[in-house]
């Protein structure tokens, strides 16, 4: 009946050397079914065999694979027909959902200035988004400062020649000869406004920052592995240590430009400065999920906010991992006192099933002439909308149940890992994060006795190696975070339960075990 | 029960801007439901008032709203509980997928060479995968080829020292002076070679071309209202009339950069050189779907296939809007004897309800590595692989059914327009395009003699109040495309009929006609 089935010996086309990958850490299992915090693999008899999941598709079921009312609300809406592709037209549902977004956000900002939404199909494409805004109104407030040092360098000139003079001093620090009077001082400001203008824009970001993997956002994300192959396809970003403001000020310092105005005082021709945008935007996550699971202070916080607000950098607020509701509240960062000129949320915005994504602009920085140029054919659909609004919902109802539930839960597997850190010590370094975003980092055994854990911790895949052991052996699913091998990350759903919770236990007390006494053999799949 | 439900009179915080420029046209309506070739919305009384859609979503609805099959899946998807979120796992239907997708490739192609599966969840970012993945091989050719240039240069040093002469009109065409022997000579090909090797990649696209809106393929779209506020943040490209060869040839020299390579022939040194991989891409769709329905003839694309070759190219198809079958085949330059290194596909890939794109490169250009550095944790799930597979299904069925359907329907639809450009050839200057998708252009009335007509065709508005009025009259709903608003698109679904094909001739006879009479006031939404 249908033509194109394929054999299940068909070629390995969709990334095989992925598959490769998962082979030899054990963990090309394939799902399939989902259902709250399980993912079911079949057994050799065709059984269902449950494993508790803790990666939760990297942030995006945190109310569950497959939540029921989301699902019968999806199958309500294919039921309906209800019409996904009708761009430009009335989007009300769209609407709905931004007010709706702007209503939580209002509470736990305690504001109540807009934010303006716009839709996007996937996280990464939320970021780049953001870095669109974000440097049309760069470019339109470098265009005005530009028409408004025009007008004083005008305004200037006349008083000149109604008789205002120009100090040497004037001359001399713009390095253009006395003699030829104000014309060469309005010739020099305006190369000098000119070749400023033309700086191009800088994106600051923290190490260990993970924004995306597009071509705009791949640069801001810290991972030099994921980015540096494709620098010259985009805008530059300047890193800077999580928690470390000097940095901060001493990069500001080598990579600020100004532009130079010239005014008349006192009958005397000055020349002031003004800062120019170069800082497109700085991008930050309360909680790094792919950088290794690591919470910004609410001090650093309160830097990073203060800095921007002296240079006038907006700061974009990636929540596409922490929000919606993950740390116990819609936004991660609100929990911290970081308040965003840009939020981007996805993942667990879509419920699970969708694909959606939003960046949000608070209504100071928004320029609506972005409505005009930017678009995708797929986002703010009826579909996607309709569900995301189900997910807040969900999220909202019964006087915020669900983030309780998030601080709940997360309390208690902070409470498994904490304990699993202090029994082996030796062997696990740090236990991180907020809510039901965790990190449990082992130490670096690089340098072990046993060559062949030396072997493994020096790999690449360690993390993958013990990730593959924990689904073989006691069917828990977590990854490590993406740019640091040696943090296994854990977000599960709400409905994680207790047993779950020590089924985790004891995978990661067997593997810590395994790796005080260096039994590498037996982490491996081959020692199964 | 709704803790979240939104009253009607919310703020507009979705794009507000956008909706008073669709209220200006008449435009702003609310669609309720969608059905085969038809959207509704709401009358007065309620009762659903039916909509023929010649907009199609952009193309992303070949196969009609909610195809009823696509929907049964969808929804049996749902009930199962197919697990959306396995990332990282096997992910047999999506390689399925890319065989089925592959299986057709090849009977188009006439090749049996493999086409490797990237998947995404939007056009746009199945483009910049195809970027990044143009510019990490792009990396690998230059290291590859200055390692070459290295081990010749050593190679020549130690036949230098063995005796071998170093000429001097090797020093002179060098600039080096001759006094020096081989070592300046070397400091001076490793120099250049350096220089040369850090060029920014330039991609290559065609005017009027469009291929997305994301940081990296904004600046791949032709458009400059959608593409300058951003091009400081990505890659640039060159941009080359559709059709004209020789333009093509002046980029080239232009831009062209070489490597430099030392070699000893008959015991002395010479110098050769190399082409630099300073293209990254060439990006190319064969029908211009936002450009205003421009195809590309066999004639231009034979140019641009031994140009590519020449200079070592990629050739990155976009089919986004033409494949699928909307032309009568998968891949719509299959029939103007193109052959993409690359190719991406979207919109009706995802049915109509999915979000899904994917990004193909043959063999011979894929590179393994970039599965390792380029990921979307939405991307290449079970919902939207399974749903893809059977849309492929719907097209291949009954020996390709749908896409003779595409041929027939594009010519009953061809014919329409062609009557109406040869009753009012003072108003219609030409129908383009192929299969189901069609372009119909105005002539430019910015000379017309009545002020209200030259207004109206000076507005940047021109087509979308033309398609206001069929909307509000005929109810037909078709746009203008993106970058040439004087040209009216259609990309009805396969379901669409006689009947509305008629629909549709009536409503552009009518507006040709006002705008013969310059009855400009009858096509305004007052003159309702």
């Amino acid at each position: 009946m249908n033509d194109i089935t394929v054999t299940s010996e068909c070629p390995e086309l969709a990334e095989p050397y992925l598959r490769q990958v998962l082979d030899t850490a054990g963990l090309a299992v394939e799902y399939v079914r989902a259902e709250r915090n399980t993912l079911y693999r079949r057994g050799a008899d065709g059984e269902e065999i449950p494993v508790s999941d803790f990666a939760g598709g990297y942030g995006s079921v945190l109310l569950g694979h497959n939540h029921p009312e989301i699902v019968t609300r999806a199958r309500e809406l294919l039921t309906a027909q209800t019409p996904v592709h009708a761009q430009f037209s009335r989007h009300p549902y769209a609407n709905h959902l931004a007010a709706a977004l702007n209503r939580v956000i209002h509470r736990e900002l305690g504001t109540d200035e807009p934010y303006f939404a716009i839709f996007g199909n996937s996280g990464a494409e939320a970021v780049e988004a953001a870095v669109k805004h974000a440097e049309l109104d760069r470019g339109m407030r470098i265009s005005a400062l530009l028409e408004e040092a025009d007008g004083r360098l005008t305004a200037a000139r006349s008083a000149v020649a109604d008789g205002a003079t120009v100090p040497a001093e004037v001359c001399a620090r713009l390095g253009v000869p006395a003699t030829e009077g104000f014309a060469s001082v309005e010739r020099e400001i305006r190369r000098r406004n000119e070749k400023s203008a033309a700086s191009p824009p800088l994106f600051l970001a923290l190490e260990g920052g993970f924004h995306g993997k597009l071509v705009g956002s791949v640069q801001l994300t810290h991972n030099e592995g994921y980015r540096l192959p494709f620098k010259s396809l985009a805008a530059q970003a300047r890193f800077v240590p999580n928690g470390d403001a000097d940095h901060l000020r001493k990069i500001h310092a080598a990579e600020r430009r100004t532009l130079l105005a010239a005014d008349v005082v006192d009958g005397r021709i000055t020349v002031t400065e003004r800062e120019l945008p170069v800082f497109c935007a700085f991008l930050v996550e309360p909680v790094q999920g792919e950088g290794g699971v690591h919470p910004l202070t609410a001090a650093f916080a309160g830097e990073i906010q203060r800095f921007c607000a002296d240079i006038d950098c907006p700061v974009i607020v990636d929540e596409i991992q922490s929000g919606m509701g993950r740390t116990g509240a819609l936004l991660a960062s609100s929990r911290v006192g970081l308040r965003g000129d840009y939020y981007t949320l996805a993942k667990t915005l879509g419920g699970g099933i969708a694909k959606t994504s939003v960046m949000l602009v608070r209504e100071a920085r928004y320029r609506k002439e972005f409505e005009i140029v930017h678009s995708s054919t797929f986002a703010k659909d009826s579909f996607s909308c309709h569900i995301a609004l189900t997910v807040l919902d969900l999220l909202e109802r019964d006087g915020g149940r669900a983030y309780r539930r998030a601080e709940e839960r997360g309390e208690a597997l902070r409470a498994v890992l904490d304990s699993v850190h202090a029994d082996f010590p030796d062997v696990v370094k740090e236990v991180r994060g907020r809510g039901l975003m965790l990190g449990l980092e082992f130490h670096d055994r690089s340098g072990a006795s046993s060559a062949e854990l030396r072997e493994l911790a020096g790999s690449g895949l360690f993390g993958y190696f013990l990730a593959g052991h924990l689904l073989r052996r006691h069917r828990v699913r977590t990854f490590p975070t993406a740019s640091a091998v040696n943090t296994l990350r854990f977000e599960p759903s709400l409905q994680v339960s207790d047993a779950e919770l020590e089924q985790l236990r004891a995978g990661l007390r067997e593997v810590c075990a395994l790796l005080r006494k260096e039994a590498v053999a037996e982490l491996l799949p081959s020692g199964d």
